[in-house]
């Protein structure tokens, strides 16, 4: 995913956030503290934190609450990225796991667990179960859409539909959370916190689109193991759904068999797939036309004209 | 852990509990239907709603959400069953692992995730936000217990206090929360419920440690690779601890290093360990005198007194 924009006026709540996860570190046993601090120590781009303070403000200080929400839904994407390493980790075709990454998995994915669940438990410590309620939904959707997506491999036949379930689950359902749960913790209208969801959730599915399509594209750009990871695990993603719909399977069939993808998409089904990717974020800003010109919605749409400016950049990459 | 003792007077509560479980299938995506049902149709000894139904038994039949509260904790266990299968499954001392169970720990990772984060789902759809507190704090607990024996195999030097907080937080923490959730959903006073807890607590402790002692002391009767796993992973419990208080550190050592335990734990180590597990069994049955002779105190006794005759039969195997 693209880097975020920059938020100075968000640099007090992520303060404050940041010491308020710094506080959980106690809340482990003993030997979890390493554990937390090294998950802690490198934050990454704090998107879902940025979703929900921005779906909060409404011009004032967060409220302790939306701090606190703020560190639920990082801590859940924590756990996500935890166990995420362990599955990317777990590359068995290269070769055997060394004696040190089996000890590391183990651990991984019992602290994973433990992260995923003192985010609930942080959650259920508010008044009312609401937070825990969109925030356990939401990770049921982000693992439920992973392991769609895990049994997808390899099928030339998956249909859009399909492939649009699926990174509405496993990317948009969290965006959509962190939104709702910022809108809600700041105790703004039924309406408003619609609109801040309905935002979250075409911003996910635009971002994973997004994603989707940088995956493929900079494989012409630079050769490494990293890139074009979706297509070397047999992950059928939007340009080869596109182009299959106008060449047929068989241009699919040959790409996951190791044909570089350059030689079968062409040039408008690359077009075809960033008017798709800028229709979402069109339907993302369209989504915050309730909030008129709060601060919410400004801040909200400096995320979404962030990925419209890298959708254009990424476009120029498109194989001539 | 030994087969629980049969409930007659629970058979309606189990029925209706089934019922609500096989209600959620429908609850996850079309893909992930046939691990739920799989996961589903072998419940096991449903201990965990055992417990619950037990603390919650006032005479009456089960409430919706006493039904509901069960569903949790075991769907809690069986996520942790999910993820202790991939961690046990993944014996790369014995060689590679298969394709098939490669892409088996994938799924099963996530499919894990989603499973407990449903348990959370259904908890948070309840108006108050307790039993999402007592289900979380407790999966938190159980999986930090688990890192903490991780990362204390091969340390010879494990100490009794840390032995003890170890088999409290993977055992004994989601005992003591399922009979605390039943006993709060099912209306009872606040006296009542810690009592329920606190036997949970205690018998938790005296499982975990029936179980430890039982790992070591039926090598002596068969042989096979799933006995007396915990030596083999180098994990110290109650037996070793016990030995090296009276024969210092080295008679530990060499059990870690392949030595027979029984050519180690002396008798008088034994019948310490045997003591010990009766002291706790007579604690947990203790915690329950402020209940009286309530229905509920009848029914927890049962689980206590079943776990007395288990502990009676496996000392007549301490080795002569």
């Amino acid at each position: 995913m693209p880097a975020a924009p920059s938020y100075p006026e968000l640099a007090p709540h992520m303060s404050a956030l940041r010491a308020f996860l710094q506080e959980q570190v106690g809340a482990f046993e003993p030997e979890l503290h390493g554990l937390v601090i090294e998950a802690l120590a490198h934050p990454g781009k704090l998107l879902r934190p940025t979703l929900l303070f921005a779906s909060a403000d409404n011009g004032s200080a967060p409220s302790d609450n939306v701090v606190r929400g703020a560190a639920v839904v990082e801590l859940v994407h924590l756990a996500t990225l935890v166990h995420d390493d362990v599955l990317d980790g777990a590359d068995t075709r290269h070769g055997a796991a060394t004696p040190n990454r089996a000890h590391g998995a183990h651990a991984a994915i019992l602290f994973g667990d433990a992260l995923f669940a003192h985010a609930l438990v942080l959650a259920a410590e508010l008044p009312t179960p609401d937070l825990c309620r969109m925030v356990a939904r939401a990770a049921r959707e982000v693992c439920s859409g992973e392991v769609c997506q895990t049994f997808s491999r390899g099928n030339v036949d998956l249909t859009m539909a399909d492939y649009e379930r699926h990174i509405r689950l496993k990317t948009a359902e969290l965006f959509a959370a962190a939104c709702r749960a910022g809108a809600f913790l700041a105790k703004r209208s039924a309406v408003e916190i619609d609109s801040c969801e309905n935002f979250g959730m075409r911003l996910g599915v635009a971002y994973q689109i997004y994603d989707d399509l940088v995956d493929i594209l900079q494989t012409s750009d630079k050769a490494g193991k990293t890139l074009g990871t979706d297509v070397a695990t047999g992950k059928l993603t939007l340009p080869l759904i596109l182009e299959r719909q106008k060449s047929g399977t068989d241009a699919v069939r040959i790409v996951l068999s190791g044909a570089d993808p350059h030689t079968v998409i062409s040039k408008e089904t690359w077009h075809a797939c960033f008017h798709r990717l800028d229709a979402e974020i069109n339907a993302a800003e369209a989504a915050l036309t309730p909030l008129g010109d709060a601060t919410s919605a400004n801040l909200l749409k400096r995320l979404s004209a962030f990925l419209r400016q890298a959708s254009a950049e990424a476009q120029l990459r498109i194989p001539q």
